[in-house]
C-alpha cells in the first residue's frame, strides 16, 4: 500500500485504485507475551481455539487464569482508549469454563481467577450492566483482580507488570491488540498500525481512502457490530461522494453482543454509555442463547452473511422495546 | 401395503418388513371443493403459494374472502375432532395480507373476511390465547364470520352449505384434509386413509406397525410439532419392542407454532388445554418473529432438521418461565 493511490498484492501484481476502502482488521499479538507459545493459550481463532479446547480437556483440577492482556494505543489517532479492546471473549471463557468444570465434577477442586488491565472489568459497558453481570461472576466463584497488565506467562504462573504473579496450571488470554504490518508500513496508520478517520470514515489525508472495522484507530470495543455500523457510514460517505446525492450517515456506535454462559444460558448486553449513552441493558436467559445460535447458524450456512434486512428490523424494535 | 407385512412401492418392488413406520402424512384435498381449481388459491405447498402470490399481486382492491374448509372425520378412530384440524396458516394469511394491502395502499378499497366452519376460530387453542388474538384480529379491520362451510367457489362469491354467500374477488382456502390413498387402500386404516393407533403408535391389530404425523388420526391438530412428539413416542416404544430396555414415553400433545403476522411481528402460541392441560400462553412481538427466522434458516440449510438438542433445551427452559 502506498500513498500514490495503488495496492500491491502478495503476488507482487499492483492496483491502481480511485477510492480504497480499507478492513483489514486487527493482529492479535500472541508474541508480544513471553511464554505464551509454551504455556499460554487463546480462543479468538481457529488455530488458537483447538489447541485451547485440548489443553480444557486435559486439565484434571486445579488454578485456572484468564485474562486480557493491556493495547497500547496512539495518543493522537485513538480517542477512547480500552485498557482491553473488548473482554467479551473473557466473559464467555471463564462461564463456559466454570459451566463445563460442573459438568465433569473438576469445579470444586479448581479455582478461576479473572485479571483485567484497567479498574474496570467490561470498561465497554456501563454501570446498570455491570451491577447485573457481577453477582452471577460471584455465584459462580470467579475471583477478579484489577490493574494486572500481564507480562509472561511461566509453565506453572502468571506474571504482571507490578512485579505480583498467579499461581496457574491453565492459563488463557486474550493477547495485546495490533493493527497490521501492511498498515504501519504505508504511513498512512498510526505508530501501532490503526488508521484515524474522520466520522464519515474517511482519512483525513486521504480523502479517497474510507477505513472501517478493527483497524479503524476509533472502533472500540474491537466489535463485529461495530465494524458493520461503520462499514453503513463509509457505504453512505462513499455514494455521496460518488453521487452527489444522499446524506452520510451519522456514526453512533453501540456495544451489542450476546455472551453465552454455558448450557442453555447467555447474556444479551446492548450499551452506549461509553459514547456517551444512556442505554445500557442485559437481557439474560435461554432466549439470548437462542438468538446467537440463530445468527451463528446463518453466518455459518451463509458462508459470514449477517440476518437479512427484516430481521435486523426485528432485532431493532425488540432492542428498543427493552429501551 | 397389505397386512401381509409388505409394501410395494411405486416402481411395481416389494419389500418385505419385519416392522413398519408409516408417516405418510395428509393429503390437501382440493378437488373437495368445486370452483378451487378455477377461483381458489391456497398456501400449503410449493405449488399453490407461488400462484395465489401471482393472485395477490395481480389485486387491485376488493372483497377479500379467507379460511378454512371442513374436514371429515371417522367417529370411531378419530377422538378430538377439529372442524379444520389447523388454521394457523390462515391467521397468517389474513395479518400477512393486511400488511401487504396497507403497504400498497389497497386495504381502504379491500374488504377481509374470514370464515371458519366451528363455532370457534382458532379452535385447537384456548380462551387465554383466544383473548390475546381477537383485539388483534378486530384491530386490523378483519371481519370473522362462524360456522360457515364452504361448498363451493364462483368467480365473485364464495358459497357455504347453509345456502348463505359471500361477495369475493380473491378467495384464499385451507382445502378439507384426507389420508393418502395408499392407506385408504391397504385396510389397516379408516375410511379417510386415517390410521387409529393406541398411545404408544402402534397399531392396535398389527402391532408391528408404528403411524406418526398427519396420517395418524389422533394427531390433532394436524402439526409438525405433534407429528414431532409422536416420533419421539414412537421410537422409544420401537426401542422397547426390540431391545426390552426403556420405557415408552407419555403422548404428551401440545400446539405450539409461531404465527407470522406481517412485517416484524409475529405471535408464539404454546397450548395444551385441547388435551386438558392449563398451559394457554402467546408471546407477541418481533422476539417470535426472530425465533420463527431462525428455525426457517437452520431448516432451510439443513433440509428439513429440526433444531439441535441444545438448541431445544433452552426453548423448553424459555418456556417453562412463560408457564
Amino acid at each position: 500500500m502506498s500513498v500514490k493511490s495503488r495496492v500491491t498484492l502478495k503476488n507482487g501484481s499492483r492496483i491502481n485504485y480511485d477510492y480504497l476502502v480499507i478492513a483489514a482488521g486487527a493482529v492479535k499479538d500472541y508474541a508480544a507475551i513471553p511464554g505464551f507459545r509454551e504455556y499460554g493459550y487463546s480462543v479468538c481463532d481457529d488455530y488458537q481455539a483447538p489447541r485451547m479446547w485440548e489443553a480444557i480437556q486435559n486439565f484434571k483440577g486445579g488454578n485456572i487464569v484468564i485474562g486480557a492482556a493491556k493495547t497500547r494505543w496512539d495518543e493522537k489517532s485513538t480517542d477512547i482508549k480500552l485498557d482491553a479492546p473488548c473482554e467479551g471473549p473473557i466473559g464467555e471463557i471463564m462461564f463456559m469454563l466454570d459451566f463445563y468444570l460442573r459438568e465433569h465434577d473438576l469445579r470444586e477442586i479448581s479455582t478461576i481467577t479473572v485479571f483485567t488491565p484497567g479498574k474496570i472489568f467490561f470498561d465497554d459497558v456501563g454501570p446498570k450492566i455491570h451491577k447485573k453481570i457481577e453477582p452471577l461472576i460471584v455465584k459462580k466463584d470467579i475471583k477478579v483482580v484489577y490493574e494486572k497488565v500481564i507480562c509472561r506467562i511461566e509453565m506453572k504462573s502468571v506474571h504482571f507488570e507490578d512485579g505480583t504473579e498467579l499461581p496457574s496450571d491453565l492459563t488463557l488470554v486474550i493477547p495485546p491488540y495490533t493493527g497490521p504490518d501492511v498498515i504501519k508500513e504505508s504511513g498512512i496508520g498510526d505508530q501501532y498500525g490503526f488508521i484515524r478517520t474522520d466520522k464519515s470514515m474517511r482519512h483525513p489525508v486521504y480523502k479517497n481512502i474510507f477505513v472501517v472495522g478493527d483497524c479503524n484507530a476509533n472502533s472500540m470495543p474491537k466489535l463485529g457490530h461495530i465494524a458493520t455500523i461503520q462499514a453503513d457510514v463509509a457505504a453512505s460517505s462513499f455514494i455521496k461522494e460518488i453521487t452527489g446525492e444522499g446524506e452520510v450517515m451519522e456514526f453512533k456506535p453501540e456495544v451489542f453482543c450476546i455472551m453465552n454462559r454455558g448450557g442453555s444460558e447467555a447474556t444479551l448486553i446492548l450499551s452506549d454509555t461509553l459514547f456517551g449513552g444512556k442505554v445500557d441493558i442485559t437481557l439474560n436467559g435461554p432466549l439470548a442463547h437462542i438468538m446467537k445460535w440463530g445468527f451463528d447458524v446463518y453466518s455459518y450456512y451463509t458462508r459470514g452473511k449477517l440476518p437479512p434486512e427484516f430481521i435486523q428490523n426485528s432485532l431493532e424494535k425488540m432492542l428498543k422495546e427493552f429501551k
